[in-house]
């Protein structure tokens, strides 16, 4: 299989995402989750123009990198200087890094407009740039900014910048599209041209504001490029980079191009996901091949379909990227669907067995009422064992009350019973339902002191049948974690109160069965 | 410009994806929606095998519609079975909508693997289902599922489907790729070949598991597809399908394709936004041409480049689209988009007047704080008048209190100012917000008569960052008439009781300063 590098920008284009801001640490422990990984190139940031990045080039050079090289980024020297009076190329010299990534402009428009200089000065900035670095023992890429719109505005001009970085001594020829506006097709038709001037020197960076960086990223590749360049969950300036994580699934195990140690390519979802959640950003479920939804299947046929042979509705095993495939309980799937989930919990169950009726049943009845058991994996599996009578009784609530007013917390008193004692407590929160949660934890934590490990992470209202306004039902999901496991619980009500106490008392029972906690209600 | 199909299938597809559930009001919400967009079809659902798809076609038939024709989706007849003995090619037969969107195999692994059928009965099936349309009148499309697949298993039997189906009378025959994982040189190459077959007749029906589905897409309309299918924001089973927010502008403005009726391109944004709200779909920030960050520029060169020339980091102006750019340092952004929409309210207003900027900062102010206005119609016009002085002042909260308590309505007192009377009313309802709502139309019904006309028909909550749980802030829209027209208003707290105060009290004021009742606070 030809090879093609990978470099990841997730620390240093991807930090130019509205909205994401990294510590030191952060960036030391995306670059270490990418090594893992095993993308070849890791691009830490610029250590000219942020004080944070350049600590982060001292403390990576401290430790022992597996897969990645790290490389520092930066501008060529500014007009009218040389290397040895810009403060930038001087910085980018003394980095403890082996490469050294220099972005010059490809586009005439922008070295007349905006860089407001001349053409034959834009290449000397260039050219003595590199020589300057390689001077100083760097290896050294070569971005060629807005390669592709300068291209097609002045082709001589552009071919003149790359020739110019190539005569200075750069490794790579990096094509950047970097206002993301260049469809793949045109992408493929430039870079096969280039690529016959350069053979194995060409790169490609993308954007994807046209929603095309990763089918542009694919065919750069599968046409002669050897580098391709993007950030793993897609961050980056406006729409942001191209995607990594689908690129590298797409290159590894559909096009026949290998980018990763072999065996990586199945832990990109876990990864994925640690750089999300590092990064503080949600993930979009539909993400294809790390997404929640990506092997998500609801229609009935689709459900059966898979049952009956898994590719009739999946373009790859969802194992081969490390993610998962679920079956989506919902009004549209049949029996076998539910046999499959309940076999999770209960891998004897028959299919024939009056048990299953009894559960497929339940299931059905509470759709009907609203429940939804998509997403709200703990529920279900209460909803099972209780119909096996494997849940122990926990708790009794003897009651509780919300008092609320405007301009001010809400007030909830929660009593419950557990065995022969009782306790009442009071909290305020939020909005009503945050003093609930809060009220009947302290209450339980008494009896159950497991309980102080949980969280809620997540909370969301629906409102079905939203014709009848405020009367309407609302279903509620609660995500809870106890620091190691994280799950799902629902609630449906007319009464939003109502729903949200269904889908806390079903998490906090659940962490309670999960951790094997005898029940106290008889003692 | 040539002109190319879009057929939006977000009611039938879309509904197919994890987590959507849409009511008969937010299947019409949305067709109506995508009619004033533009597209040319609607895919509005399955009228056999969901009974709200049928109710949504009954209803849809007593609308007009300006652009879009309304498309009913189903399978083929049964194997063994002739289309009379059928009862879902009758149920078809009998929607009334002008078109049917019928789909069958194109891939012999799903003939004979997933259908369990012979070769010569999938051509019957398909040949004897469109003939039965065709002679009760209706006009057909044609989805060949699996089609790219299938053609590289076996493309004589791919072919020989579309042959069977042309033969029989159907005006498009949609290539499918249902399960997203042909990658576009791939689509392209078999389109090319297709077309020739059947020129002005081929559409395509993309999904997105590969990353592509948008690349595709575009591709294939320019290599001469005449229809592209997808999903306005990309709903879709596992992935979603390819994204039409995407696609439509990357061939209306990019392409030289005409898609939808001049002018309309600009609207997208918006609609976008209004669909994903009736999903209770959070639409991605970084989401091409529509997200709210897709013009936001960070890095300090960008923002640098973007004040000299607005090109220099911009594919297209972010106008085109009726989005905005925003500088994130800086202040310079959407004022124009503000004049646009206020002019509605005020047409003679200038652009430069510091009335426009009063009203901008305002703006600016309430949408950091999490108000978002993209559907809260009233609310803008709301915050508009009232930063103009225009809204006179119709009661005063003197308190509100609530009780609620497990199994039981909840309890809501509100007591009222208007002028120098005061009103003090009590109601129950289920949930808080419900009690709430009563309990202030009672009192405001006593001075405000016109009141009892209006009646709330749509509640909608959002958790905003809802990593913070039940503490997260909530985002209420409600959707309200008096029977001749409809407003929505928005309230934002951490506390959902609060949010929907602000929502309930807009939308009552809205009411009446519509009505041009005078302002009772002084009399």
């Amino acid at each position: 299989m030809r090879q093609i590098e990978i470099l990841d920008s997730t620390l240093r284009d991807g930090a130019q995402c509205e909205g994401i801001s990294y510590s030191v640490a952060d960036k030391l422990n995306i670059a270490t989750a990418l090594d893992e990984l095993g993308v070849a190139f890791i691009e830490g940031g610029n250590p000219f123009s942020n004080p944070k990045d350049a600590e982060f080039f001292h403390q990576a050079a401290k430790q022992s990198w597996k897969n990645a090289r790290l490389v520092a980024f930066g501008a060529t020297v500014r007009s009218g200087m040389t290397p040895e009076e810009d403060s930038g190329i001087l910085t980018l010299a003394e980095t403890p890094v082996e490469i050294i990534s220099i972005f010059g402009k490809a586009s005439v428009f922008h070295v007349e407009r905006i860089l407001r200089t001349t053409r034959e000065e834009n290449l000397r900035m260039i050219r003595e740039s590199i020589r300057y670095l390689k001077t100083a023992g760097k290896r050294v890429f070569f971005d060629a900014e807005h390669f592709f719109d300068g291209f097609v505005a002045d082709q001589a001009y552009a071919m003149e910048v790359l020739f110019a970085a190539a005569d200075a001594g750069t490794e790579r020829l990096i094509l950047c599209d970097t206002n993301g506006g260049t469809f793949p097709d045109e992408v493929g038709a430039i870079l096969s041209e280039v690529v016959r001037s350069f053979p194995g020197m060409i790169g490609v960076h993308l954007h994807d504001d046209n929603g095309c960086g990763v089918a542009g990223s694919i065919l750069a590749a599968k046409q002669g490029a050897v580098q391709v360049q993007g950030t793993l969950i897609g961050v980056g300036e406006r729409c942001g980079n191209a995607n990594l994580s689908a690129i590298i699934p797409g290159l590894e195990l559909k096009s026949g191009l290998a980018c990763l140690p072999e065996g990586r390519v199945e832990r990109i979802t876990q990864a994925a996901r640690y750089v999300a959640e590092i990064s503080n950003v949600s993930l979009p479920a539909g993400l294809p091949y790390v997404g929640k939804r990506a092997f998500s299947h609801k229609g009935g046929m689709h459900v059966d379909g898979v049952l009956k042979e898994r590719e009739s509705f999946e373009h790859i095993p969802p194992e081969a990227v490390g993610n998962r495939r679920s079956l989506l309980i919902s009004e549209v799937s049949g029996r076998a669907a539910v046999h499959r989930r309940v076999s999770r919990i209960y891998p004897e169950m028959d299919k024939a067995s009056p048990e299953l009726d009894r559960i497929a049943e339940r299931l059905k009845e509470m759709e009907h009422r609203g429940y939804s058991y998509e997403s709200a994996d703990a529920s279900f599996e209460m909803l099972v064992k209780k119909g096996m009578g494997d849940v122990p009784s926990f708790f009794e609530l003897q009651h509780f009350k919300i008092i609320g007013e405007q301009n001010a917390s809400s007030t909830a008193v929660v009593k419950v019973r557990v065995g022969n004692a009782s306790e009442i407590t009071a909290a305020e929160g939020d909005g009503p339902v945050h003093a609930l949660d809060r009220a009947l934890r302290r209450a339980l934590e008494v009896f159950y002191p497991a309980l102080r490990q949980t969280r809620l992470i997540d909370y969301k209202v629906r409102v079905m049948d939203p014709g009848a306004a405020t009367a309407a039902f609302v279903r509620v999901l609660i995500e809870t974690t106890d620091g190691t496991s994280t799950w799902t619980t629902v609630g449906v009500s007319k009464d939003i109160i109502e729903a949200s106490w269904q889908a806390l008392t079903d998490s906090i029972e659940y962490k309670l069965m999960k951790d094997g906690v005898a029940g106290k209600m008889d003692g």
